[in-house]
């Protein structure tokens, strides 16, 4: 029961890259991922759960690194024979992915919990570390937009983050509660590790999740944080856009200053070095490091960087 | 109301043969094609119609003529990844067709019936002729067999057809009723022509259906029959082993003789001449043609043939 575990919280693109440069770096018992489900949705009758499938590619090495999301290699016969007859294609999902939606949508019509259909896809995949998801309940985003409430998927694929952003809720998650793993990671963990994931509608979720929170506060390890935002810009997505619309300073330190004292420790973009006192100032302690995720190599050093700044601010040495 | 209607009773592959051969020589709204739905079933999560959907891909010209089953160009992407995920593969669903079972499920799913389903797949590929299921109600074929009770896909898809054959049961058709489609087309059909399907498994679930053996009766049209077995073999699929199993003569004799007087005319194959007057003695008129489809022109002149001897049939002349 002493080894250690790191437990990161992810959200899609930039949770799995940093998830997977983790992975590369530590045993697999010593890790473990919980992932944000405020954007699943049923779609075409199958739950789909974009982040928690975006890590497992991802730590499986089965994610396409060009496009950025789904399965490297993927066709698309069934959206297309679906568009012939009409039918919904507004979300793309590829024939290898669907495959993944309908292992799972089987396990939960069956009676199993998000968390065994995501170990049975991990298990299936090859992937080793613990990944879960925040809860076992049903929490969905749904975005205030100048056009009304939006249901995140409507907002973020179908109408591509063009309404101005004014707010998330995550209905339902003030009934939910952390998945069985999740409990059992905050309770165990030596460290926390945010990943580069939009912190509003994919990290902030998480923290929402009555309890998590707390957990974070009184976690005997530190908080360590990777900026998702680079030289005023997202690395990848909507952030940017969001957070100006949100009245939020588009940096790392608008980040920052977002999280404000649940991180202890943040790891910004060498772009963003002249940010760093401001981030100090907040009263945390900062490393400036390269921050693009492009190769394995990367996502390794990334990973090294930030664990290097989780043992500085460990109360005593974690390794 | 004047204009003459063909309803014929189909199964999956020899019916919708026939059907294609039925709708090249008639005009669209002088054909009904009523369908066999007890061997539909839910996989993956997914209302699969094989029979349906047999017939409307024949009469869109988009099935498989070699595999004899699914759309031709079918891609199996899907499977392959579930496959791999260690999921349900022995039945298996093509990409293209999935987009069909999709479509379908989700109708199904917003309260359409399945005849409004139907009505919806055939609009979208662009099938002319009314095509509608036996019944909207549930009706599933139990093989009762050496192995014990066995659903119908197990025993006919899983199991190939290897267990001793002892009888089947359609559940939930005592509750059935004729869909409004099959209804109204009984009313109005100046004949009915039963296609060459499994007579155990295809056409007799139609033919349990509450009312519509009597309906047959009453007719004012003759019913006009083509036999599934050809030189004591079944043209595809496992009806020989069936019959003979089941204790009935494996030919177009003992196919004529399950049927009995619900038939008034028969059209046997070349091969079966032989057997001519034996059906005759049993009160059907009988046409010996070529009844083996190959080709589209195979179909037309079948349909031809079965139209002539409804005409032969016939009260007064129908065209």
């Amino acid at each position: 029961m002493s080894r250690r575990l790191i437990l990161a919280l992810a959200g899609g693109v930039g949770g799995g890259k940093l998830a997977r440069g983790l992975s590369a770096v530590l045993p697999p018992d010593q890790l473990a991922i919980a992932v944000n489900t405020a954007d699943d949705f049923v779609h075409l009758g199958l739950h789909v759960s974009p982040d928690i499938d975006s890590v497992l590619y991802a730590l499986a090495d089965l994610n396409d690194p060009e496009r950025g999301w789904g399965l490297a290699g993927e066709t698309w016969n069934v959206m297309t024979a679906l568009e012939r007859l009409g039918g919904e294609t507004w979300f793309k999902l590829g024939d290898r992915d669907l495959a993944t939606h309908i292992l799972r949508t089987r396990e939960l019509d069956a009676g199993r919990s998000l968390s065994e259909a995501t170990a049975l896809l991990a298990q299936r995949l090859g992937v080793a570390p613990e990944v879960m998801p925040m809860t076992d309940n049903p929490v969905r985003s749904v975005v205030q937009t100048d056009q009304g409430p939006l249901d995140f998927q409507d907002y973020f694929v179908r109408l591509q983050c063009r309404p101005v952003f004014q707010g998330v809720t995550f209905d339902g998650v003030q009934h939910a509660k952390p998945s069985e793993g999740l409990r059992r990671a905050l309770d165990r963990a030596d460290a926390i590790v945010i990943t580069p994931s939009n912190p509003l509608v994919s990290i902030d979720p998480i923290l929402a999740v009555p309890g998590v929170a707390q957990a974070l506060r009184r976690s005997r390890g530190p908080v360590v944080a990777v900026s998702p935002m680079v030289g005023g810009q997202a690395v990848k997505g909507p952030l940017g856009k969001m957070m100006a619309e949100r009245g939020l300073e588009p940096s790392a330190l608008g980040v920052a200053r977002h999280y404000g004292n649940r991180v202890d420790g943040w790891v910004i973009d060498n772009l963003d070095r002249a940010l760093g006192s401001a981030i100090e100032a907040l009263g945390c302690r900062v490393f400036v490091r390269d921050t693009i995720m492009r190769t394995l190599d990367d996502k390794r050093r990334l990973a090294q960087d930030a664990l290097a700044l989780v043992s500085e601010l460990s109360p005593a040495p974690v390794s």
